[in-house]
């Protein structure tokens, strides 16, 4: 077994604090990976705190993690001792449903195998990435370019995908008007897919402090949603709408924005239901989709855009002893755009 | 002026009664038509009653409206006298915006002019079908073919459109299963065209009662929503569910019925909003579409699809004196599956 260290929630009443435990030994097919560095989700606190379900505890969080690999099984052929790997939001799946067989892993019928906060195949409580090293199927390790930031690309495997997969999936593009509502993590992600995919993006933003903001990331235009003015001026008129909030919120406002078949992607999970009106969707034959992370060949897609693109998350990088202060200012909406764990303070 | 006989309601709190008016005079790109039968849609009853916003009284509803056309202006290129000629839920429309321009004009963005309870483009209330005779621009009138049922052609026009336009929009066809929810007026229609455009359909009943209708219709299959092992078997199954019903119902359990990637079209206009929770949207990929009536291009389209599969609604001839029992049954779902007037009852 391989002895790890990481950060554990011992029950959803405690914080994180340090804790030692094992890892399986590298199978044939497996690969290890040091962990560099892994981000901080909002679904990380959901599920130490048991808000969605009852969690497995001990609970290692963490599902962006990226790192070197430092050994390989011996039937291993996708990487070599010393290429950069990245781990999502799952680390296997059935593999012969008709999900899986379509690539898209994320969504497996049995049920994929959870980074965290599941069961392995082999009935063992998987441990995610707030830990020096994890031991993961090479089938679902993502290959990471040299070319980026290490620290920047850790968010993409879970922020990332999350907000590339549906732009992608509804093939948002050039003449494409989108905007993007919620500038967190996944928000300002969804800017830089947007931008970089030749949209023309604006921000609906509740705050009129996020306009700088705005530009810095590429965004052509700004909203305030308070200001009556502003938000009349664009009535109508967007193709895409990507709403990564997971506070509640009014649809139907937003709705009004969209054009005729305008599309309404919903990314975030707010825990208490949308309320939609069937006359917003009717007048308009608009759409309201929703969708989660992604498969693993699109993973690695958008991880090659990335690397052709040059995008990374913009991050605030944090030693793990401040992980519970990190939360809490998470909740807030106090980071620019995401924590990322430095696994070297472990 | 045209003197017209029809059945009007003074006002949200009396019934249907007979009123003598007035139509314009046939203009020179305009048809008469001396309406044969007209289709009675929940929506006429909404309306008289003012459930959806203050009416324009005295109000002459109806917008599923066949006739033959007995006067033609000279400029009309369309028809000639003795052809027979269709009506739906609007009569005009602007034109010029970019939903006119693609075909989409019952999407107007300037606002349609509605067939009933709207202004005509000249500032004069415009009145349905509930009458003898209706002075229609040529291009808002749709050719029918006479190999088809007169008076089962009538619902086409909203019903019929209304079920046909999302089917074609989500490209609906062979190698798909498809669930209808409600088996109304519309309902019934997007049961035949399901099934005539190449899917294996579904009924999603409340009602043990309507199995044997369902076959009838040419349904594949038939589910009573409140047997949990009838459920169980469909549950992930279908790539689309059509969903018709304008009272308020869960949507949830029916979203769980879908396949990943699946559609649920929303033609039903409940008053009270759904309740979406965010998971059963995000847990699959899953859309939510609206959808309401259909542009001119798509309405005749339909109505040719119609005659070359021999395609009309299943009715129940009615004298027009009988309207508001009529109504009244309508309410209870007390038809099989639309109300049609008789005009020659007038």
């Amino acid at each position: 077994m391989i002895q790890t260290k990481g950060y554990a929630a011992q029950s959803a009443e405690t914080d994180l604090a340090p804790w030692d435990f094992e890892r399986r030994e590298v199978g044939p097919h497996d690969v290890l990976i040091e962990i560099a560095y892994c981000g901080v989700c909002h679904s990380d606190l959901h599920q130490i705190k048991n808000d969605w379900f009852p969690g497995v505890f001990p609970m290692v969080p963490g599902h962006e993690i990226v790192g070197k690999i430092s050994q390989i099984g011996d039937h291993v052929k996708k990487f070599k001792t010393g290429d950069l790997g990245g781990v999502g939001v799952m680390v296997d799946s059935c593999r012969t449903c008709e999900n899986c067989q379509n690539g898209q892993e994320q969504l497996c019928s049995v049920s994929p195998v959870q980074t965290y906060n599941g069961l392995d195949k082999d009935g063992n409580p998987t441990y995610g990435g707030y830990s020096n090293k994890i031991v993961v199927h090479e089938d679902f390790v993502h290959h990471i370019s040299k070319k980026l930031s290490l620290a920047g690309v850790a968010p993409l495997l879970c922020a990332g995908i999350t907000t590339y997969s549906p732009l992608r999936n509804w093939k948002v593009g050039k003449g494409d008007k989108l905007a993007v509502v919620g500038l967190g993590g996944l928000g300002h992600m969804g800017v830089k897919f947007g931008v970089a995919l030749g949209a023309e993006v604006t921000i609906l933003s509740t705050s009129e402090s996020k306009r700088a903001d705005a530009e810095k990331l590429g965004a052509h235009h700004f909203v305030v949603m308070s200001n009556p003015e502003e938000v009349a001026a664009v009535k109508s008129s967007f193709n895409f709408i990507l709403d990564t909030v997971s506070a509640k919120h009014d649809l139907n406002l937003y709705l009004s924005l969209l054009k005729t078949n305008g599309v309404y992607i919903c990314v975030g999970a707010p825990a208490e239901p949308y309320e939609l009106p069937a006359f917003a969707l009717l007048a308009g034959n608009k759409v309201v989709a929703g969708s989660g992370a992604g498969g693993l060949p699109q993973t690695q897609e958008m991880l090659d855009f990335c690397a052709e693109h040059n995008i990374v998350a913009d991050i605030e990088l944090i030693d793990i002893k401040d992980i519970t202060t990190s939360f809490d200012r998470m909740v807030k909406g106090d980071v620019k755009y995401r924590f990322v764990i430095d696994m070297a303070t472990l």
